[in-house]
């Protein structure tokens, strides 16, 4: 399957002329939801078990997928349908919430950091250092709760902030760790949908929060947080994908094709045995046999 | 206490054009040993703890103190005598052995990372992340069991690898944790002496090591190794001190002065009490008498 075609139109590896405009949250590419796409993303569950038993086998890299989104852009629905199948043994997933006060006793990187991949594995932050840019960005008096010394915050501090996410990412690059970040692209007008499906659907009222209500009238701030965050931090090495997420099936096909392609360009093959190796595969053959 | 003329001589800001050849690990600045240093030293924990006591109250300001050396150059001794006096609940030591497998798991600054000090603390690093400037770069053989990828070493490995401690020190210090380096420098021939001390005290054969003594033979190659790393790592905000270390006392004098320095340049101050707080311990004293 050649992934790369469904995942390449929303991959971002300059972001310097990036504009958030000329992404479509209801973007299908012309597919039908129903069986056609099923299939698809079927498969690529399949492909991606394969490629998965090769990192985990060969020990030498790890994967970091970070997923970024307005409430209700469906971060948890695609993290559960696209990696469902693979085997969790490899798999971590890291879920970060307002922090807590030993996190905010912290630099604001440090329980991200702490919580990246080990080799072999694939790691899954939903949430992550990214907030710092987005949700602080958007209400700034959330850096006194951080407890940064004054002094330190300068108009500046945004700039700072992108150019340090950015030398982590290439530092993690350099030593193995592959970092792809997707932001889940909804329109106001779909959240506002699915905002009221929770509302009118008493087994969604528990993903319910009159916090995410109240960010909706923020929706133009974090609009320009995204995209001043994306222009900042797409590299060759960590891109960014601005994923269509109007539909949902659409997003876990580009999604989980990212992710393949990801994989493919990682290469991770089981490792070779040497000759001393097979000499002993050969001799535990003869004695069982 | 004026102590920034004690440690200023050995305070390395811009490592372009450093030589460790003009730094004599004998200097003792014509300081004698005996009660002269030792007042001083005493005079220096007092100050130590006032400031201590002012970073807690304030809780923002970390001080993060990486302790690099040859073996016997005194780490241990010097974080003892340094340090002991100070409040414990404001003080974090963490000592890096060789990466155990899970630490191998991952980038080589992950252990380092996840421990630096929070708000508020003195961490102390004996040892830390530059190991991998050092005796990694010594034995590049090493990096096979770090299981970084083959494609990843390059000959520009250990370039990178500076880049990426500078950029973190630097998010750091954007972040309100101020990192200062000691590299305790103790000439080959000291080094020796310690060495038969240890092997003629009972009491001192715990701190032997076969390895120490394999590693004197590279000499050579770790004093190119520490040359490069201040030269390439030495920065404004997060300076290295060369500290003599042939003297022992002399060299917990410079690195006292050079802690409390750092202290003085932070310059912690009590939190201000609010005038609603005002009131209320106003009203709690006559409450109470």
């Amino acid at each position: 399957m050649k992934v790369h075609k469904f995942c390449k139109p929303y991959c971002i590896t300059n972001g310097k002329k990036f504009k958030l405009k000329d992404f479509n949250p209801a973007d299908t590419d012309g597919f039908k939801p129903g069986k056609n796409l099923d299939e698809r993303i079927a498969q690529g569950t399949r492909e991606l078990q394969k490629w998965q038993d090769k990192l985990y086998a060969q020990d030498r890299w790890g994967l970091l997928l970070i997923f970024q989104a307005m409430d209700a852009a469906g971060k948890d629905g695609t993290i559960k349908h696209v990696m469902s199948g693979i085997n969790p043994q490899g798999c971590q997933v890291f879920s970060f919430k307002s922090p807590s006060s030993e996190e905010l006793n912290h630099d604001f990187m440090w329980r991200c950091m702490k919580n990246v991949p080990e080799r072999g594995r694939i790691g899954i932050f939903n949430r992550s250092y990214y907030e710092e840019t987005l949700v602080v960005r958007v209400h700034p008096e959330f850096l006194k709760n951080q407890r940064v010394p004054a002094p330190l915050i300068t108009k500046n501090i945004w700039k700072e902030r992108f150019e340090d996410i950015t030398a982590y990412e290439r530092y993690l690059s350099r030593n193995g760790v592959k970092v792809v970040k997707f932001f889940l692209n909804v329109s106001q007008k779909e959240q506002k949908k699915r905002f009221l499906e929770r509302l009118n659907n008493p087994k969604k009222h528990w993903k319910f929060s009159a916090a995410d209500m109240q960010e909706r009238q923020y929706w133009k701030d974090y609009m320009a947080a995204y995209e001043d965050m994306i222009r900042h931090t797409a590299t060759e090495e960590s891109p960014w994908y601005v994923v269509p997420a109007d539909d949902k099936l659409y997003a876990h096909l580009v999604v989980g094709a990212a992710v393949l392609h990801a994989l493919e360009e990682i290469n991770p093959t089981y490792p070779e045995v040497s000759q001393e190796q097979m000499k002993r595969i050969e001799a535990a053959k003869k004695e069982l046999s």
